[in-house]
């Protein structure tokens, strides 16, 4: 079959030819249907230093973010059959930790990461555990199933900001931040402020239903949402923007006894004032790193098959597989959002 | 003044001529652009067993909800002046008891109730503790202002039910029913699922936001409901119609693990199987009586300023003070949702 | 094997000879160390009317609560080792449906229970499915192991009641009332007030760290619950008499906005008045039906493994399993907190 | 009357004789019978960079935790009466602001604090805004009252981490650490462990309920915890010690999905990887100031009073007013606990 793969231990990835896997114990083969590009991807693309620290296993096919339909079921499967439709919830949690056993396996502490640790989904077929097949209702088209892996991540962190009748800023508008725009909007905050320094990603907040988009690389911030929250600040930042600029700064227009959702990545570290950032402000900081399993997943496998949550505007491209390259130019062009590749 | 009166104990109410009164200490003088009727009101006038118990003070001006303008300040007025627009909360706290020392001043021990324990606003002006006297964003109107109360009710239960992207029932869509339609509409609950017996209420009921309805008096509800959830039954129950055979009736279509919000008064008691109802099915049973001052007040307010909540459709009907008595033939006709009284 | 065998639907019990039963996929078996009983037990001894209709398969090998070592295990049993000490975990979840999915698996909508749906633990041997077979530290001995399961239930429910710093009331003080009293002293109730109608039983909750005692057959429970928290009544009432009178009686001293734990089974319906048991006093009834699997299992744990937590003082009594018809008569006798049958 | 005097913006205090205060609308005159010394008043007698961007009216009576008899009511006083025993809430509230509607006074965004931005209590009788004036139960001594302040961030804490049956760390036992060790001990936390460089306070650890104690200076506490916790690290973090390296340690033994709850102030940035420390291990971190108003305070009332918690072994010392310089000494001599001062 064909797939992408990540033959070694410098720059760059590979289009092979490889063999079809078979499932295993526990695991199911899906015949992918659409896979999403994620960040992630692309630092291993680049070899970046995270990449170079994430432990890898090589030669490595790469892609976590997918949707597909089931084709062969390895021994010990329950509960899905051959047909289904599924998506790929990227945390292989062990089973047996401490955060395995009380209802927090996506943080598991033995985690592995399909696509990372394991051989991941751009190829035509790919084994994922059988825990981590996420059975999709039919009526979710592939292209959407492909991104319910990041689409979670940022609709439990709006849902854990509790933002209805309230004021959330999204910092960071990329793919993840889109997505948080649109899971806020969707639960009834009542202004949802997209923040940014692209007119393309700030389109998009726009599209996914921010109801004020601010550029950070030309307002002023801070004074813009204290304007909007009659002084006090926001009641939730969600944070997927990575930049530690705009982290601290955000801080100032967090409102006292506000919410602070963290999901992106900063590649260098952060200094904060505890006393005035945390203490004194009494700000609610957690981090979110995936979905809870499969909490977050039910609730937004409803709104989107309600039709209450439309991800339409994020999904900007899609392109075949064996084009992975102009995907990869693509995201990083800043003028893609979501780009979905179809084996 | 004039004002509509509870003159004596018995049926009926009285249209008066009455002195304006003056705001004590820590009181305000309200001229009451808008209030609503109430099925409190209508206790009253027809003397039910409720009323009769109710302990009124009478004479009594009637009539809880209401908005206006402060006119004038009584002393050891505080963070209020003359010309904010206000909404009426009915719940006035004595202070100092438990509850009102740990954040539930809303069920405050000694609790007395606006328009029932002390004279009302359906007349041209009302005296008001300032605690009771919610300021509100001058961009409310007056006939919105006047059923903040009501919504108030509807609005919390929704979010203490939770709804992003959950199926929900309202039962009983009368105005507080609609209400909380609305609500757990804003709120994205996936499905929300009205049910009543009258036409005209359930029309109501789609035109807040309901994506399914049910006439209990013909349709099979819970086999409507279990089919539109799955087999599961509902995630949540909001509860606004005081119906014992259909609150008997919900436990059966409240899925393990679900909510159950109480509003409604039932007149008689209910048998409840406590084994399958409550303790197998883990169900989570939650009185709501009021708002929380003044944290649901402020949700309420940004989600109508934002145009996120339109409350419009329950506005049925708009009559002057004076035409009091066919207003609650309205209310009572069952084709009209909230009717506002102007002086 | 020794086994005790309820053969056919009618009265009575068996002490039979049966062959070792043999783990299947997924399944473990285990050498029974201690097994406890269970009102359940002693239902399924009298053919109760709830008997009669829960499904039981028959002959059953009954008993569910037990501790003991892993002798054998299954095909594909992940995590468990042979000579791994273990407690029965008597929730069996499908894996599959909506609780299972959402982390509430103990109240599957597909339940099944241990020696009432499937073979159970009075004998020497007995098949637990792996997931339900939880390890648990060597330094706890087998007869508290046997009763972790009972335990569970009390310690959960007083966690959900967030007792600490409150009073709280535990009405009916069998072995899982006691339990519950001895959950809610360590977690820091600032009174712990038993309630039941025997001497026994009040001077076991005496020893397991209530702060109060009430006998409901001479004292005016209302009146003294009252007088011990200034008027106001308890925070939280955790029930487990499962007597219609004592829990009407008992939304009477429940504080406006206090927590009702329900863990008690009824065996006919009670009437509640909705409107001033629930609605105005903002109550919050919950049933609690088991543990969680296994946040309440590691909490409890490590509550009795740090000696916070004694439950010495409910193990009254330890025979042989054989003297299954003594046991049953002790714990008829009211003279009997857990009866602990060791094979 | 007696009292202790920031006269000028400089290091130093004064002993000074000033006339008795008189309380105006809303405030309470209280005769103080103990006041407690906290690391704020050294601040202000060493006029540190802290102090000097305090805003500090002066000159001031400084001193801000105490417990007294009320003497004279200004007008418009409710609910207090001359010869009630009242301890001081330091958090002044607007009672206007956003904070103040939503039931978070504690962190009022126009927060003054008594005895810094107004007259405190080091002397024979201070004034009190009625609203922080806490009425507290006569049976608990002026000396435990006059530690309330600090004693309720501690054990607000403490119940925000959701101790039972969990291993909590403490860091940095001086009197706020000590008091949040004894409040997790009576959550009933499995573990408390208690983390200092003094032996002194270490020891003081251990009296109030530490299980264990580590000395940072010697001990590998990253190491010694982790074993503590079977590797997975606390599930709570109690951060009492405001030390910038000790805190960037605790993220190392906290584990994933732990709760981190901030209350010491370091006097300079921290640098934090947001990725491992917050993101990746899902990390809540929350700051705490103060206690809420007053549900904390009565949760530590019930449990001073049930005898549940014991606070003396931080009470080390109780000296004369007059003596506040030795006062001073000895808190910082680090062979003290709670200094208290008796006018």
């Amino acid at each position: 079959m064909k797939a992408i793969v990540k033959p070694r231990p410098m720059p760059g990835l590979e289009f092979a030819e490889v063999s079809i896997p078979e499932p295993g114990q526990g695991e199911v083969l899906v015949k992918v249907r659409a896979a999403a590009l994620c960040g992630t991807d692309i630092h291993i693309e680049e070899w970046s230093l995270w990449a170079q620290n994430a432990n890898l296993k090589m030669p490595l096919i790469i892609g976590h973010e997918c949707s597909g339909e089931v084709v062969a079921l390895g021994t010990g499967v329950l509960g899905i059959e051959i047909g289904d439709h599924v998506a790929s919830e990227t945390h292989i949690p062990c089973g047996h930790c401490l955060q395995c056993q009380i209802g927090e396996q996506h943080i598991c502490a033995n985690l592995k990461i399909f696509g990372v640790h394991t051989d991941g989904c751009f190829a035509e077929y790919a084994v994922i555990p059988a825990i981590c097949a996420r059975k999709i209702p039919k009526n979710i088209p592939f292209q959407v199933g492909a991104v319910l892996e990041p689409l979670g991540t940022a609709f439990r962190t709006a849902a854990e900001c509790n933002v209805y009748g309230k004021p959330v800023v999204v910092l960071g508008c990329g793919p993840i931040g889109l997505f948080a725009v649109g899971a806020a909007a969707m639960m009834g905050a009542s202004k949802v402020i997209g923040i940014d320094i692209s007119d393309f990603r700030l389109s998009g907040a726009k599209a996914m239903g921010a109801t004020h988009v601010l550029d950070s690389s030309s307002d002023d911030v801070v004074k813009a949402v204290l304007d909007l929250t009659d002084g006090y600040g926001a009641d939730s930042i969600i944070e997927a923007s990575g930049h530690v600029g705009a982290i601290k700064t955000a801080f100032r227009y967090l409102r006292k006894g506000g919410r602070f959702g963290m999901i992106g990545l900063p590649t260098k570290p952060i200094e904060l004032e505890l006393g005035s950032d945390i203490v004194f402000k009494e700000a609610k900081v957690f981090g979110i790193h995936g979905r809870k399993m499969f909490e977050t997943w039910r609730g937004m496998e409803e709104a989107l098959a309600s039709g209450k949550l439309n991800i339409a505007p994020v999904l900007t491209h899609e392109i075949p597989l064996e084009s992975y390259a102009e995907g990869i130019k693509l995201a990083k062009s800043g003028q893609a959002n979501k780009v979905i590749l179809v084996p």
